[in-house]
C-alpha cells in the first residue's frame, strides 16, 4: 500500500485538495470522509432554491461522488469522524470502525450558532443541502404563516428575499442596531431601505427570547423585544462558527480567530503532514496583518488547491485575503473588501474616509440606478485600506477593481488615474472607483 | 488685464481643463473657443440617442455654455479657430477676429475620415450632437428604405444595433475581415455572431465603391464589393483621427501616432504655456511603453484635469493609459485592455496566449450567461500583457480588475490568487479573471 491521504470533510477545501493532488500524484490513495450526503456543493446557492430561483435541489451539487470516484478518489459519504490520532496516524469513525492515514486534510467548515433559547430546536436552517431542501419543502407546504429570520447578516437577508419571493410574510430579527454587521452602518442603512422596500418587516435591537410552539411541536410564534410575532417557520441565520472541535481534541491549534491555525503553506501550525483547508481555518489578512477566520467558497477552493499541490511534493504558499465579499439583496448590489471605517478605527490605523454617491450608467442612460462608494485610506500615505460598494445592479463587481489596486498596495493618488473602461452603459466618463479616489485624495 | 488662458475645444478635454484651472485660480481669465454649438456632450452617447433609448438629444449635455459662464469662464459658441501664432501669442478666428492668450491649451479633438468614394458628402455621420440629432431625425423620417453603416468599430456596431432597434434593416460594410478591428479575430467572431443574430447584415473584406444618389441628391444605393445594396441611409463610422491641422500649421510637433506630441505634464512638446489633451493629442502606453492615440472621453477628462492643474502652478504628470476600452453590442459585452495578442507580436513581445469559457455567474443561476476571456502574458516572467473579454450582460467590466493588474504589473501567478469577489448571483467560485490566470499561468 502507498501513502495515503485522508481528507474530513467533502466540501469545496477538501474536494478541491483531493481532486488537485490526485491529478498531480495519480499513485497517492486518496480517502474522502463526508459526514453529510452530498459533496461540493454550493452552500452559497441555497437561498435560491429556497426562493425558488434554482431547481431541483441537486443543481448546486458542482460534483457527486459518483464522479469524484470515477476521477479516482474514494470517497465515503455518510461517514463521520469522530475521533483523530495524530501520533498513532488513525481516525475513528462513528461506527467505530478505524481508519490509518499518512498525511491528514481537516476541512471539517462551519457550523451554525443558534441562539441557545427555549424552543430553538424547532427552528429551520440552511446550512446544509438536506437543510435547505428541508426548508423549501416547508415553505412550500405550509408558507402562508409567515416566517421570522433570526440573523440579518448574508445568509439572513438572502434568505428573507427568498421567502418574500414566494409570498412568504417575513421578520427579520437582529440584536444588532444595524442590518448587515460587516458594513458601516450608514452603507448598511441602504441595505435595510431596500429590504424593507421588499416588504421585509425588520426589527433591529432586538433579541429572540423565546419559539413558542404549538401541541405539535411546531412554532406558532417567536417572543422577542417583548412582542410575540406568529409564525409557522422561524430560520436560523445567526452566523457560523468554525468546526474545531474534533481537530482540537486531536491536540490541534486553534487561533485567536477560534479557527485552526496553518502555516502560510496550509500546514496545521506546529504539526507535520496535517493540512487544514476551507471554513474552519485561519487566513492571513493582508491588511491587517493578523490571522482572521473568514467562510468563503472562493478561499476553500484555493486553499484547497494549496493543500493539494503542498502534500504532492509541492511549495506553494497561500498569500492570504482581503476580506472580499459580495452579494445581491433586494435587486441591491453589496460588495466590500479590505478594513470598513470600524475595522480600521478597532485596528488602530490612522485613516481617513470619504463616500461618493453617483451612478452606476452615464446618468442619461435607462437602467441607470444609484450608487454609492465608500473609501478607507491611510492618513499621510494615502495608501488605500478598503472599499465598501451599495448600489443598483452591476455596481457591485466594481469591488474587483479596488480588491486589486489593494493587493498591489496602491495608493489613492494613484487608483484615481488608472485606465478604467467606460462606456455609457456600463459607467460614468469616470468609473465610481475613480471618482470615489479622486474624492477621498483632497483628505490624505 | 491678468494672466489669459485660451481654450480651442469646448469638450471634454478643454472644458475639464478650464473647469479645474478656474477652480484653482479664480482670478485667472479662461476664455474658450468652441466652433459647435454644444459644450461638454457626450459623443458617446450619440448612437443611443439614434436608438431611442435617450431622449430628447439635449439629454447628452453634461454641462451648457451657460452653466460654464456662471462658472466664471468666457464661452464663445460657434467660434472657430483658423490660426495660430505662438510667437504673438495670438488666435485667429473664422470671422477674422483675434484674441490674445498667455497660455493656451489645444483640445481640437478629433475629426472623421470618410472614405473618398463619389457620393460620400450624401452621406451622414454620428460624430457631433448636431449630426446625432440630424441622423436620428432622418430616420424617424424615412427609417423604412434601409441603412448601411460603413465601419464595423464601436460607433459602427453600436449605431447599427441602434438603427436595428428602430426598426431599420441594416447592412454594415467593412474591409477589414472581422469586425471590431481592435479585439483579436476569434474574440471578434463572438461580437460578428451577436450582430448577425440581432439582424445586421454584415459583410466583411468589402470595399464600398460608391454611394449611389436618386435624383435629388439622396442615397439610393451603395455600390460595395461589385453589389448595389438599396438604402436611403449610408452612415460614416470608419473611425477618426486627432484633429491636428490647426496645431501643425503652427509649428507644433505631431508624433508617429498623428496625434500631437506633448510631455508627461500635457505641455506641447517644445512649447512653453502651450497645452494639449483629449483625442487630438498622444498618450503614454505604459505596456507598450510608446505614444499612442486613443480617443476618449475618459483620458480627455484626466488630461484636461491634468492641465488644469499645471496651468495654475501644479506638477502633475498624467500616468498614461492602458488602452483599456468597453463597449455593449446587441445584448454582449466587449472589453479590453493592454495588448492583444496582435499588438504582442507587433511589439515583438516573447508572449503566451489563454482564453477560456466560462459564466457570468454560477452555473445554475437563472440569467447566467457565456463568457470568454483572453489573456495575454509575457513569456518567462508571467507578467500580465493584456486581456479582452466578451459576453453576456456584466462581464464586461470585469475588464477593471484586470486593468489594475496592469497598472501595478502584475504577473498572472499573482493574479490567480487575488481575493476577488464570489456570489452564486455575479459569478461562479473563482471569478473568471481568476479562471483565465490559472489557465494561462501553466503556459507561462
Amino acid at each position: 500500500m502507498g501513502r495515503r491521504l485522508a481528507v474530513i470533510g467533502g466540501d469545496a477545501g477538501g474536494m478541491s485538495a483531493a481532486a488537485v493532488a490526485k491529478r498531480r500524484e495519480p499513485e497517492l490513495d486518496i480517502v474522502v470522509f463526508e459526514r453529510g450526503s452530498y459533496t461540493s456543493f454550493s452552500a452559497c446557492g441555497i437561498p435560491f432554491h429556497v426562493g425558488g430561483e434554482v431547481d431541483p435541489l441537486e443543481e448546486l451539487v458542482a460534483r457527486t461522488p459518483q464522479k469524484h470516484r470515477e476521477n479516482g478518489l474514494d470517497v465515503r459519504m455518510g461517514a463521520e469522524v469522530v475521533g483523530i490520532d495524530l501520533g498513532a496516524r488513525e481516525l475513528t469513525l462513528a461506527d467505530d470502525s478505524q481508519e490509518g492515514f499518512d498525511e491528514l486534510l481537516v476541512a471539517t467548515g462551519a457550523r451554525p450558532t443558534p441562539p441557545p433559547i427555549p424552543g430553538i430546536e424547532a427552528a429551520e436552517a440552511s446550512r446544509t443541502l438536506a437543510e435547505g431542501g428541508r426548508l423549501r419543502a416547508a415553505i412550500d407546504a405550509e408558507g402562508s404563516g409567515g416566517a421570522v429570520v433570526l440573523g440579518s447578516g448574508y445568509i439572513g437577508l438572502e434568505l428573507a428575499e427568498a421567502l418574500v419571493r414566494q409570498g412568504v410574510e417575513t421578520t427579520m430579527i437582529d440584536v444588532a442596531d444595524q442590518v448587515f454587521g460587516v458594513l458601516d452602518p450608514e452603507m448598511a442603512a441602504h441595505v435595510q431601505r431596500a429590504a424593507e422596500g421588499l416588504g421585509i418587516d425588520v426589527r433591529l435591537e432586538t433579541q429572540a427570547e423565546e419559539v413558542l410552539l404549538d401541541a405539535g411541536g411546531r412554532p406558532r410564534a417567536v417572543r422577542a423585544g417583548g412582542n410575540e410575532i406568529s409564525t409557522r417557520h422561524v430560520i436560523v441565520a445567526t452566523g457560523v462558527k468554525p468546526a474545531v472541535q474534533l481537530a482540537e481534541e486531536a491536540g490541534m491549534t486553534v487561533g485567536e480567530s477560534g479557527a485552526l491555525a496553518v502555516d502560510d503553506h496550509q500546514r496545521a501550525a506546529g504539526q507535520e503532514g496535517v493540512w487544514v483547508a476551507g471554513d474552519c481555518c485561519e487566513s492571513h489578512h493582508r491588511i491587517l496583518e493578523t490571522a482572521v477566520n473568514i467562510q468563503l467558497g472562493t478561499h476553500a477552493n484555493k486553499q484547497g488547491r494549496v493543500v493539494g499541490i503542498n502534500v504532492t511534493g509541492g511549495d506553494l504558499a497561500f498569500p492570504g485575503v482581503l476580506g472580499t465579499a459580495i452579494t445581491r439583496i433586494c435587486h441591491l448590489d453589496i460588495a466590500l473588501t479590505g478594513l470598513t471605517e470600524r475595522q480600521a478605527k478597532e485596528a488602530g490605523f490612522d485613516y481617513v474616509v470619504e463616500t461618493i454617491e453617483t451612478d452606476t450608467r452615464a446618468r442619461y442612460m435607462p437602467g441607470s440606478e444609484r450608487m454609492w462608494v465608500k473609501l478607507v485610506a491611510e492618513k499621510g500615505t494615502g495608501r488605500l485600506l478598503g472599499g465598501q460598494i451599495v448600489g443598483g445592479a452591476t455596481a457591485g463587481k466594481r469591488i474587483d477593481s479596488l480588491a486589486m489596486a489593494l493587493w498591489a498596495g496602491m495608493d489613492v493618488e494613484s487608483l484615481m488615474w488608472v485606465d478604467l473602461s467606460y462606456a455609457p452603459p456600463v459607467s460614468g466618463t469616470l468609473d465610481p472607483v475613480l471618482v470615489a479616489a479622486r474624492a477621498i485624495k483632497k483628505l490624505v
